[in-house]
């Protein structure tokens, strides 16, 4: 299984082409992240074209932010299933309302998913769990700690198995699966709560990792949730060191992104597999 | 009545959920300053989810940005008058085309708003009187000065009687009047109007401060337009130190929210009650 | 004819009104980056108000990303060819989808452009040649080199005759026509594709530039591409010295356009006419 430091060199070397289906609120950091990432970007998401523009792109990313374009996101999707390019879904508050609810579940139904990222209240809402959260932000109760870990585990791996995708969930911890391996990821820094779209642009990434060439999705999400946390430690540093705040934080989390090598990669990527 | 240390406290221990409907210029912007000031925010704006929406948040913000989410605004705000929490408008460009002069009748006659901040432009067009600004900045005429004041506090004064809202008119001068009590703020600096969004950002932190717990909407708004003029005070000082641009500005002044502790609040509040 | 120096100065000193119909990724961009360069911008594009605003402003800036506001460009545009003031187009991807080859045809048919600037794909497109590129980014076989330069020069210029619009082609030469005359432009750094928006960002200032007191297109486009260059390789300079990524170096970029003085711009500017 490729290393995290193979898999960025795989993103560099092959350049993906990411469409991105996603929400107003965090489309500029997306699209610099899969940018800065060595990545190229493309936000087209009207119905009209979507199916035109997944033929000569690598990956597909749906974001339920974008909840006025489920229905290009179906298209898109099935699409990107027929030529069989990852598709990568963030559920974003999708246990939030019931428009969001039914959108979930027609995508779950429309679409094969290759990898699905969200918080824990996000993927406990999708596995049917009662969730505490009910924005975009993660419930209080749903959040995952050492003690609940074997609960989070099993959790994301019937999911996994449920769905045919990879899950990740976001948090101190993150916990990602295919339903048979399970790696968790101890990378990250509190701050990048304190800004909008790290979720968003975390799922960008995957997008990105997957779009690779002959990436494998449930290495390159391991890789991909690794190298946004190494790159939150760095903008963190960043920020205490220089007494700023959240705004300089998404700036320098992106340019991390960016400067980051496979060496610091490998050397701080903090991935267990259970 | 609150200090405005007192309500930045506010805003840090009961971290409100804001809810925004704005515009695609600014909505990043927005949903950061929010986060920097200790709220969360959230930009759901469709018709199908707001009001849902509305009843897990703590205050509304409608900003006429988003031309096209005025049915949305409508629906928020009638289920946010309903469930007894505040709404805050932003009149953007109220006065500039008949779409949105009939926008902001419809708004003004069915929804009740606790807040309205606007440049001095966009006030006047909703006070009826004839307003020579007729984009998002403020016309010359319109310019609040030390001359003009005694009108605009009068003019500002009428139409919170008329609407029941506060009403904060942004400029050099802030004048701010809940019909009663009347301030005067006297923050902020010139490279605020270089960057766009400055007045979005401000409208969106009165939502945080009028959305904390116990919050009382005249203290909430004073609180709000000097935390932000302040901020902006520092962030100047930084433009100023390293020869930066607006685009550095905008980060500092994000940042200047997210370090600004309630003793330099205190300090450097330039607060008058007339 | 005016030089790069006078037409800054021109912008500076009469602070245009630009109105643009863009899309939602480099929206705050172009926003910032017009005030940047001392304009003023106005983002309204919603079918029932673009003829209103544009009646206001000095420019029209047409962002083919926004695929969804086709009719308010027309709209608009139309407005404000009967106006007489300067429209600008940005192809975006004009090649890449049937929607999107569509969409060009009936601006060409419907709206005289004063200047239409795009990547070397994006203008092939336009010119019914074949081009490489379908998406956001150039196309390997399209780009600009000293090898095909005369070939590249023949169709800037006889695209420019055919529509009456300056034709500006960006790259890392810059060809830039009006028909008769033809301009190179040498100016700019390779990080400007590691961000989003650098040619969204160009055209919106083209729409500044343009839309200045006395302008003249040719010129003002001419100008409005070396600025930009210049920016992009102050930034760039930062960017080595303190060794930050793509989001410092977007944010640099736009500082660079607010701290560009006159002297700076006709020092560094590096335009050939042929």
């Amino acid at each position: 299984m490729q290393n995290a430091a193979e898999a960025l060199r795989a993103v560099r070397q092959s350049a993906p082409l990411v469409q991105c289906i996603t929400n107003f609120v965090t489309v500029n950091d997306c699209a610099n992240l899969i940018l800065a990432a060595g990545g190229s970007p493309t936000m087209a998401h009207v119905c009209g074209e979507v199916e035109e523009v997944i033929a000569g792109a690598d990956a597909l990313v749906c974001n339920l932010g974008a909840i006025e374009d489920v229905e290009a996101m179906v298209l898109a999707g099935r699409a990107a299933n027929r030529l069989g390019k990852p598709v990568v879904l963030d559920p974003v508050a999708a246990g939030g309302t019931t428009l969001r609810r039914k959108a979930v579940q027609r995508l779950l139904a429309e679409v094969r998913f290759s990898v699905i990222r969200g918080n824990a209240s996000e993927i406990r809402a999708l596995a049917g769990e009662a969730a505490s959260g009910s924005g975009v932000d993660v419930g209080g109760a749903d959040v995952i700690t050492a003690e609940n870990l074997p609960q989070a585990v099993a959790m994301v791996r019937a999911l996994a198995r449920q769905t045919g995708a990879v899950i990740a969930v976001s948090g101190a911890i993150d916990v990602i699966s295919d339903g048979e391996r399970v790696a968790l990821v101890e990378n990250g820094c509190a701050t990048m709560s304190r800004i909008t779209g790290s979720g968003c642009m975390l799922t960008a990434l995957i997008g990105a990792f997957c779009g690779a060439k002959d990436a494998e999705c449930f290495a390159a999400t391991c890789a991909a949730v690794a190298a946004l946390g190494v790159a939150g430690e760095r903008a963190e540093e960043k920020r205490l060191q220089n007494g700023t705040g959240n705004a300089s934080f998404r700036i320098d989390l992106i340019d991390a992104v960016f400067c980051l090598t496979e060496e610091a990669l490998s050397r701080a990527a903090r991935i267990t597999y259970l």
